[in-house]
């Protein structure tokens, strides 16, 4: 399992279909073939490795399929994996996760019915970290929300006169841009879109633009600038003409959209947060100080410390000079102004 | 030198004097006796090693000296350690770090001057590494500013309603008391004073008075309240009648202040960093968000971000939730509002 699920990192982080690997072992332990899915609308990973074995002259019937996600039992762009891995001869199936997505599943079921043995659940936990967001989206009906901030440690993300550019350093600055050619799409509030003019784009260490460009998308009443750099070279350009996430989320989710990185300002970093739709916050934070401008979220109707919206540290990492603070939601929290945390007592040794 | 630096750290880090060691080694290299200053008053590192292998019976005539500081040549509370160490025999001096108090120096010259072999800049940087903000403050005619903020991802100090208890978890308070234990007194603007009644205690994990309680220091016209737990149990309430940081550093220095812990709030915080007088900011940055509220620095007089104030980061240490990053100014920086950082060109990689 170790193995396949290298392989499924092989496959890319963005896009509508999970990252899965395959491999193809003989009953006296030996491997056939392998395989991992590079993407929609090419070959799923166990058909991948079946053509692999295949291509080896590797004899697959016996054999047994260790797969990073439950095979699925449906057919889309391709044809059902159950029937493939049937089809071969396969005898056993060693699943990681089983499949969330209501529309693929029962591949294990119909496996086990036609006479493989299926084991389920092995590495189930690496398994869930490999398919990361696609999990989180399929098992929610929208998509895993990023929100990032570039800040200074006094939490503004511009200066008095709006300039931002930039707060934090180049290492940050490329830490994004890997960020953006893994994510399906890219928010901005329509603020945001006009005053910073944003290009949006996933760019590579020379400038050139990375070959999976996100959606582009422009939160709220005003469509993007028509002279904007939104509207040059980079992913298609959406505009959501709303100010509720949850309408956002679902027309991105209808697009197959599993990845959403909000990128601000700090009216659609607020409606995010207060609605409880943001899953991961990636702060890049920068050992500046300005003292005035643009704070890094607006209102979040939170009155006293009591309403605070906590969330669990996820990955601290330097970059440059820069420390880029990864933080989820605890879970169970519900959004901020519905919560009301237990008040600590105060003891002697925490007086300040 | 290792050993005598290693003995210098036994000394406790507050207090007007400088944390130093000191090893006697015989001409055949067997260490006679060692020791270091326990503080303000007590015997000089010098002398205690002196007196320790004088304990031992052993012969110090003839022996070197390795010390983290230049020998003092002044008598103050103690008589001057060149003429102790004169006195005893010694025919040699290993020195880390060169005297920079004017009242105290010329030690080495004298020890020349009577023969003995003196040698100096020994693991200097090591030396001036355990003196810390002593050496500074020495360096420099003032205390060493530390600013400490503790503060939410969105830069907040308070909630809207003023409440601050607590931002930060238990580790990091922890940690700032430890801080508070080590430094010489604590400033907060007269603001606080009475928004917050803070203590300004210095308490160990079970909620008791350390024994080092720093000097507790009001900055601004008003008093402290009258009935405020700054005048309850903790070190001696001290006020500044004054805004500017600079008086405020003159008042310290001259009662041999030589570290200073800046808590807050956020006008006295801004004072300080415009006045170019923080030699280094502790922020407890906590994954929590609260979308208003006091934030950790009012108004610095920066309009633009080429104007921003950029610190180093010196170091980065996770805290239970929270990511304490400490950062000190970069070398001749002038404070903010006379600096007028290059503009960077604007390359395609880095363009949003």
């Amino acid at each position: 399992m170790a193995r396949a699920l290298e392989l499924a990192l092989r496959g890319p982080a963005h896009g509508p279909n999970p990252r899965v690997g395959c491999v193809l072992v003989s009953p006296d332990g030996h491997p056939l073939g392998e395989g991992w899915h590079r993407g929609a609308g090419t070959p799923h990973a166990e058909v991948a490795a079946l053509d692999d074995a295949r291509g080896r002259g590797a004899v697959v019937r016996g054999a047994t399929a260790v797969v990073t996600l439950e095979p699925c039992d449906h057919t889309g762009r391709t044809g059902p994996c159950s029937r493939a891995l049937l089809d071969a001869g396969v005898s056993r199936v060693v699943i990681a996760v089983a499949d969330p997505n209501p529309v693929a599943a029962g591949g294990a079921a119909r496996l086990r019915a036609a006479g493989v043995d299926v084991v389920a659940g092995v590495s189930e936990q690496e398994g869930r970290a490999v398919l990361g967001p696609w999990l989180h989206a399929i098992e929610h009906g929208r998509p895993f929300v990023t929100l990032k901030l570039a800040t200074s440690l006094d939490g503004r993300v511009a200066a008095a006169d709006g300039s931002s550019r930039w707060i934090t350093s180049q290492a940050s600055r490329r830490d994004a841009h890997v960020l953006r050619a893994q994510v399906d799409a890219i928010a901005v509030g329509s603020g945001t879109a006009v005053t910073d003019d944003p290009a949006l784009t996933a760019r590579d260490e020379a400038g050139g633009l990375a070959d999976h460009q996100p959606l582009r998308v422009v939160v709220g009443r005003r469509p993007a600038p028509a002279n904007g750099r939104l509207r040059g070279p980079g992913g298609e350009l959406v505009h959501a003409a709303t100010h509720d996430p949850r309408e956002v989320l679902a027309l991105l989710h209808a697009r197959e959209v599993r990845h959403l990185l909000v990128e601000g300002g700090p009216t659609i970093a607020a409606a995010f947060l207060r609605a409880g739709l943001v899953d991961e916050v990636r702060a890049y934070v920068a050992p500046v100080f300005l003292g005035a401008g643009r704070p890094a979220v607006a209102d979040l109707g939170i009155g006293s410390i009591d309403g605070a919206l906590r969330l669990e540290p996820h990955e601290v990492r330097r970059l440059g000079p820069d420390v880029l603070i990864v933080s989820r939601p605890r879970p169970h929290d519900p959004p901020p102004g519905t919560a009301q945390t237990i008040h600590l007592v105060r003891t002697p040794s925490e007086e300040s």
